[in-house]
């Protein structure tokens, strides 16, 4: 089969078709329509086999996240998603993978009105490259640099079961299967917080989603606004799974340090504290403050009041100091 | 040197500050300002190590071919560059390697006012996503779809350079090495021909970027607008060194079949043929009329007047059947 042929049947089919998609798949490039009043949020992440999931991952598995980790960037700023771009690299073709791919691929962006705009596909080691692009209102995207010192500190859902099922795979850990079924699926299927990105604009003084891990991105939020933190750790949202399988200081831990959650972190002042948490609740969303912003400059930790010297630290590619 | 570190220090020192971007590099998203006149078109383009470039390809060459092969597929539809993201995938960090990348990256950006707004850097074998977005002004993008019977086709520059010089790198044919250093320029340094797609906009019927082979993407844009053409064969646009190297026909051959030169191809009626010379001959960019299209459905050769049966195929990635 031919690249064309292959790009063709499947990206052409598409179910989603925006309005503000006049030229899709098959041109030199996508032509779309913008807004003058919305702003257009733009986020790229790669997926590399080996590095970002385990060789042996299900093709609707990297499907799904792959896109799920861009959009997952366009809530963290309060984006709605419109249209994708996807860059694959395959060792050579095979017709069920790339159908098993695509419908990850597609479930999750047909369920947020996402239209596939394009993309390459070549020949290589495997590894996506999804560019992410949604839209937002003028001066309401939620940046890093907006936190204040008294603001508080938000996640939505439960941290640290990503990191736990990936430390089965990797021998770290031995899991009872049960659990290591549930928390597998939030490895593999992660659920980009996209209406609760939206929910908190008028209201979260700034967002980032946890991919690399609590500790780690939380750092950025310190490091974009000048700020220290600190987290009340008996505060951290752990699953049951996370609990049971690791006992709790452990479970704390995975909480801070692991990757791949992709939840949202985000701060709010006082006075917004009470609109927030009436628009997050009707997303139906968890979500949990842990902590507040200081203008320490430090990031500290509290366990019943009292302080905690805890050393972690987020995952990093190429990080070889650790 | 982590991830972060490696990215902000490349990728914030860029001299290009564009008005419409909000938030370049840093974030969890870029933010742009789009305007209402202005259609955005989206293009996508890996290369991968070994697949789109020779191994030993120099850095240099790799960043400055990575942006131009986008840019060239900007210059297809008429659109005017303004951003790109950029993904690379890096087996280990060599600062020195990836400072060379970003010379070559950056030159092409800053000569078309191109910033660069984002990206991810991860580990893996070496490859290179780069999403380009540009403006074009609504309804004058050029497309694939709007060729009509009796266009005249035309071609920019000169064809088969970059072919012939991965002949000489792949041991199929043997250059002299004035000849080789030559075209290996225009293998590895390919001009986006972004003012002259520009200047097309009001007269072409339509455009595609030649990186298939000449064949290949006339017969794409035959497919899309539902005619064959005639290629007449004394016209096509030849260098010295490709005919000195290797005679006339021969010389056709790689003109029709070779892939990777990034010229445009476009279709233009009679009564706009004296408005786009007169457009384009501002550009300063060589352009030559080597054919017509007709309701045929198929493409056809001939040479000083006469048919001729070529057959030649333009590259494809995975194409199993050649």
């Amino acid at each position: 089969m031919k690249e064309f042929e292959l790009i063709k049947k499947y990206f052409t089919e598409q179910a989603v078709k925006r309005k503000d998609v006049l030229i899709g798949v098959g041109d030199d490039c996508a032509i779309v329509t913008p807004s003058e009043k919305q702003n257009i949020a733009i986020a790229t992440d790669t997926l590399v086999a080996g590095v970002h999931f385990p060789v042996n991952t299900s093709p609707r598995a990297i499907g799904h996240k792959a896109v799920a980790v861009n959009l997952s960037d366009l809530a963290a700023v309060g984006a709605e998603p419109s249209w994708v771009s996807v860059a694959i690299t395959l060792p050579e073709i095979d017709e069920e993978w790339i159908d098993e791919f695509c419908k990850g691929l597609f479930e999750l962006c047909e369920y947020y009105n996402v239209q596939v705009i394009g993309g390459d596909t070549t020949q290589g080691p495997l590894s996506i490259t999804i560019t992410a692009q949604g839209l937002v209102p003028a001066g309401q995207e939620m940046l890093r640099t907006g936190a204040k010192s008294g603001d508080w500190i938000y996640v939505t859902g439960e941290l640290g079961d990503a990191a736990l099922a990936l430390s089965h795979i990797l021998g770290k850990e031995t899991l009872e299967q049960a659990i290591f079924e549930k928390v597998k699926q939030r490895l593999d299927y992660p659920t980009p917080r996209v209406l609760a990105g939206q929910a908190l604009r008028n209201y979260a003084s700034s967002a980032i989603d946890l991919s690399d891990g609590l500790m780690a991105d939380l750092s950025h939020i310190c490091g974009a606004s000048g700020l220290g933190a600190n987290i009340v750790l008996e505060k951290l949202p752990l699953s049951d799974s996370l609990v049971e399988a690791l006992g709790e200081e452990k479970a704390i831990e995975t909480a801070l340090a692991g990757g791949d959650d992709y939840e949202l972190l985000f701060s709010v002042s006082e006075d917004n504290k009470v609109g927030l948490e009436t628009a997050l609740g009707h997303t139906g969303v968890k979500f949990t403050c842990i902590g507040q912003f200081n203008p320490s400059e430090k990031i500290t930790t509290t366990l019943n009041s009292k302080p905690t010297a805890i050393n972690v630290k987020g995952f990093e590619h190429f990080a070889t100091n650790d």
